[in-house]
């Protein structure tokens, strides 16, 4: 039965963004059906542990001469700019015939990429590209403008903070492939932590000069999963290898798939308490569902309530509840004129559009090997994912353990993996507050909300954005990725710390 | 002790509205805290009752003249147009020297204008201007430029399904005056319909052409007083005279100031569930306040924690969580480009500017009595007010008992007197459900949501409007009132009915 409720849950959820163009979201939505029909094709149990024998055989390929080949000129359609970017292959395993595709770009101000830090942006899904959202629709130097060809800056890219490293990953994810075929049916959370561990390692010989750089993960949605795993893979091979071979100094992600049994409860109420859904029906949500990984079957009244809360958002872009909708996807001769503050809500046609040009791919040394598919901004060829915990929680506080920066931000108009979620998870913590929950001020307006923990983990919220915080709220998202680097707390300017 | 708290949340409440410059915001949180703080200067026990015996010396002018005296040839700054406007005073008490503006346009299309309703708006405050906020800032066919001196049509205006009233009540709002300065101290809910209902007895008398026409009361805000009290003392009269002297058919108010406690929770709640506060603060308000109308004191946590949750929001516009605010409300040279989707967080300042030139009066036929102080957005000069009822549920349940139409709308971002304030006003009233919660669909997507219940009475939001619905959704305000109007329901075109 249980089966049923989310099946219909998320069929709906699947045509709605399919509809509305975003792949990003139809991605994590099948993904989260198959995981939680518990049918056995996911295994949600097992405490993630990282692979303890990786397959090394890439790190014999001469970096030094590939890093020069994989120097970027210039994007077609690309407006000048004073840094210099990056794209190329990093084989992980060669007898597999698997690499992944990274986009790299360095520090906007050239005298600065050299002291400032290293970060890596990754998406979810599981399936989607990181060059579709983070580094084209989000917080990558450029955005493509609605002729599909032509692209313009991204005045709050987060290259004016640290040197950004997009990554296409899994196998199977944008321009990343393997050759055996297998691999995009046995895809899972643990063998996407070792490959991009691999990745890691290889590149840094390939860009040797951030050996030892401070290195911080970020991402987003189901990267909630991907930048915990990979942060515990790096601490495990340093304590092993007994040296900083990666040297992580901490972690930061957004509307993060975290907890699933907080995420599903918090959606449901996120929905409630914003009008989206009856009373009625919240309440008999709270009742008769259990979200709870042991939960085999939910009772009639729990499928009748989830059905309907499904149905009443159905027309909504529930990824954030107040924007607008995509209608008309297709390219423009003359690019439409773009604001930094509204994204176009189609611009994951435009991007889909600019990826699959062959002079893009050729500028991004992209696609060497002609692949039998389309760039897509979601895989539509990964089937499959073998493992996927029910949260990483116990991950989180290992980091603080070992004294890791965590930092989890939340837009907060998403309601797909919304603040609601975000709070429950971290409520279940049971962590001592060290600052309450106050404003912090970007240019004397709040640019949300914070929290910090003893131990250090900061909860922030990003007012006025959706699941793509850095898409809806690029200054807001910029100003909070420096704090995040810099250490230093979101203040409340306001008033007297 | 209750004093206490609320006396913190209403002093800076006052203040950062006024910082930033909205002054119906202003007006209506320093009225809650003259009502809350119980020291007998408003009476709040009593349910309200028509006043019986009306000066009705007014009626006696010679209305005929005094309409053509009224028409308003053209505004200064104004872009072409084709209905017509008119401005002036209508006289409420002569002895008093009272009298009231009003600014009317009527339907854009002159055909219609004889078949369309005609639709009274009023602001709330009390104290604020309806010329203010819904005839310049909201639903009237212009807007003013930032230069303070030239208007752009607002293309989603109210006259495109109705003729539309605007009134400043009571006198000392606005343009409306008095010659007897006590009026200025002495009013309240009472004599505020009390001379609102003379009011439209005089101006159909000027306009003869609407009398028996149907008329609509609508309004925001504290108007979810003036409005059910008009309509009450008009269904009083009607049923005196055992006729029609006022052929009213519905009323339809937002973000409505409906039921002070569940307003009062609703707000704390919102706050909470918006992640605008902390889950503790949110904790101990509900647990250790009591907002009903008998708590005469509230403990010390609830203050603490009131005082706390009012804190955190003080940076933000709490009339929309999510907009910016007026940092430079200096008029400019040249008007700046303005756009229907974004209403200017300064616009209080430049209608300010701009119904204070001698050309402007001249035009609307306003000030001709020379008053000694400033138009104001929300009067400075009125002060005191004698009664404001706690709730206006009963004469909500006598209007479904008339068969009025009643409607009641609310913008989803206003934190001031929120959804979920009026969700729990309405609530409280038990009303069967006739059809439940959905989304309803303005050209292609949901314009909020709506229910409808048992008797009529219809709740419906507009997603994404903060506290002036019009103002940040155009389109939709205008989608909403025509179905208020026509009488057909809001519906979800998705799906069968």
């Amino acid at each position: 039965m249980a089966n049923k409720t989310l099946l219909v849950l998320f069929l709906f959820l699947s045509a709605c963004s399919f509809i509305h163009g975003n792949k990003q979201l139809h991605s994590l939505v099948r993904f989260y059906k198959a995981k939680m029909s518990k049918d056995g094709t996911v295994n949600t149990t097992s405490h993630f542990e990282p692979v303890q024998h990786l397959h090394n055989s890439a790190t014999l390929i001469d970096h030094g001469a590939q890093k020069e080949n994989d120097k970027i000129k210039k994007l077609p359609g690309q407006p000048y700019v004073k840094f210099d970017q990056y794209g190329g292959y990093v084989t992980i395993n060669e007898s597999a015939g698997r690499a992944f595709y990274y986009y790299f770009v360095e520090a906007e101000n050239p005298k600065k990429s050299s002291s400032l830090p290293l970060l890596l942006w990754l998406n979810g899904g599981p399936g989607c590209s990181s060059l579709a959202y983070g580094a084209m629709q989000e917080l990558g130097p450029f955005r493509v403008n609605s002729d599909g060809k032509t692209l313009y800056r991204n005045k709050f890219s987060w290259n004016r903070a640290a040197n950004v490293l997009f990554l296409e990953s899994p196998a199977g994810v944008g321009f990343s492939y393997s050759n055996t075929s297998s691999d995009y049916k046995n895809g899972g959370d643990k063998s996407t932590a070792a490959d991009n561990y691999v990745f890691l390692l290889n590149w840094l010989e390939r860009f040797p000069e951030y050996k030892g750089r401070d290195l911080y993960l970020s991402g987003e949605s189901y990267a909630g999963h991907y930048v915990p795993q990979l942060a515990h893979t790096i601490i495990y091979h340093n304590i092993i290898a007994n040296k900083t071979l990666i040297n992580l100094k901490g972690i930061l992600i957004g509307n993060a798939v975290i907890n699933d049994e907080t995420d599903t409860m918090g959606m449901y109420d996120y929905f409630g308490s914003h009008a989206l859904i009856s009373d009625e029906t919240s309440y008999d949500i709270r009742k008769y569902c259990n979200f709870s990984a042991d939960a085999l079957t939910q009772p009639d009244k729990c499928i009748d309530a989830t059905t309907d809360a499904d149905y009443n958002i159905e027309v909504l872009d529930i990824y954030n509840i107040y924007a607008p909708l995509c209608f008309d996807g297709n390219l423009t001769i003359k690019p439409k004129k773009m604001s930094w503050q509204n994204i176009d809500p189609c611009s994951d046609y435009y991007t889909y559009a600019y990826m699959n040009r062959r002079d893009v791919q050729d500028a991004l040394h992209a696609n060497v090997t002609k692949l039998d598919h389309d760039w897509e901004p979601c895989s539509e060829i990964l089937k499959g994912w073998h493992d996927s915990a029910a949260t990483v929680i116990p991950l989180l506080k290992e980091f603080m353990k070992y004294k890791l920066r965590v930092w989890i931000f939340s837009g907060d108009t998403d309601a797909r993996v919304p603040v609601t979620s975000t709070k429950y998870s971290i409520s279940s913590m049971k962590l001592p507050i060290k600052t309450k929950w106050h404003p912090w001020i970007h240019q004397g307006e709040a640019g949300g909300f914070v929290q910090v923990y003893k131990g250090d983990l900061t909860l922030a919220t990003v007012r006025g954005a959706g699941h793509q915080v850095p898409s809806y709220q690029p200054k807001r998202a910029l100003a909070l990725v420096k704090h995040f680097l810099s250490g230093k707390p979101l203040k409340d300017s306001s008033r007297p710390s």
